[in-house]
């Protein structure tokens, strides 16, 4: 399994956010939509074997389950109504017991650290990193943890609490990347993995 | 230059769409908004090396200069409106004469035949297909033009024209993507283009 792990910084908590202004007063949500269809989405299907979680300003966390969703589309205006409706279930997510407002999407209340420790149960923590190992040379692993930030700069809290879960350091390329695009560029490394006749 | 041609379909050749229905009433107008950012955006920066045309219905072409764009924003959103604005100028376009509403940005009013015929005069037109050479094992050219599909398939007379005017054909990986996550993954590969280090 593939996963991803988007933590957006000035992201609403509460569903009073406008669908006309994810890009404005809902504090980038745009970027973490982006950063979902980028998971989850190829031409005509969907990528089951990926989790994606985002993590809403430190105090929620959703995770997505390609192998449930139904119904997601790759626009960002209806990921972003999906976010909203799952925020107006907010109440029954108690601690990291998650409420399941919709197929496939899950929401808890925590925040990074605790998603953090989660994720690094689950799989190989990656940290994409200006001086990680070019990735044309890594060996990667099967069950990769991809952590990205939205289109703010990890914190420093966050900053060490990922070199502490990553056992790899890796780096896409020689741009530095949207967040979306380095997750569609991830899934081209693990898809083309170091075969070059696929 | 990278160049990139996407050809819309269904989309709206009149300003009289709706912002908050660009997934559907306006004919799939997201999957072009998505492509124009992955043509030109880098995180906090745009890439002024390259051009990109959509195409409107095989009526209109809007074309999209990185050396000269200012206050493009990567959301879907704010991209629909700019081409909305741009199509409030349509009657200032005559033939192959170009308006230029705002920076960067260029109306003409000609449809999928003349818009690859003048990349094609422009640069190496690259068709991307199912049956094209793996793009790890290319020497992807200087000056590329990558020619894509919005969410319907190239018809009969597209193809038809694509494989008059292309120099090259290339497979980007083994699962078929969205034009825009094509267009991340094109960048990559260009951006990495057979250095592993970089």
């Amino acid at each position: 399994m593939r996963q991803f792990i988007i933590i957006g910084h000035e992201v609403p908590t509460t569903p009073d956010f406008s669908l006309a202004d994810t890009a404005g007063g809902a504090g980038r949500l745009d970027v973490l939509c982006r950063c979902v269809t980028g998971a989850f989405f190829l031409s005509h299907s969907i990528r089951s074997d990926v989790r994606c979680r985002v993590v809403l300003s430190d105090s929620y966390t959703i995770r997505f389950e390609g192998s449930e969703l139904r119904g997601l589309h790759p626009d960002e205006r209806s990921t972003a109504a999906r976010i909203r409706a799952t925020l107006e279930q907010r109440d029954h997510a108690i601690g990291q017991m998650e409420t399941n407002p919709s197929p496939g999407v899950y929401l808890s209340r925590v925040g990074v650290e605790t998603t953090l420790t989660n994720a690094a149960e689950e799989g190989t923590v990656i940290q994409l990193h200006e001086d990680g190992q070019p990735v044309g040379t890594s060996d990667l692993p099967s069950d990769p943890v991809f952590v990205l930030s939205d289109h703010r700069d990890f914190t420093e809290t966050e900053t060490k609490l990922l070199s502490e879960v990553a056992t790899q350091r890796l780096r896409l390329g020689p741009r530095r990347l949207h967040a979306d695009q380095a997750i569609t560029v991830a899934h081209h490394c693990l898809d083309t993995n170091g075969y070059t006749q696929f």
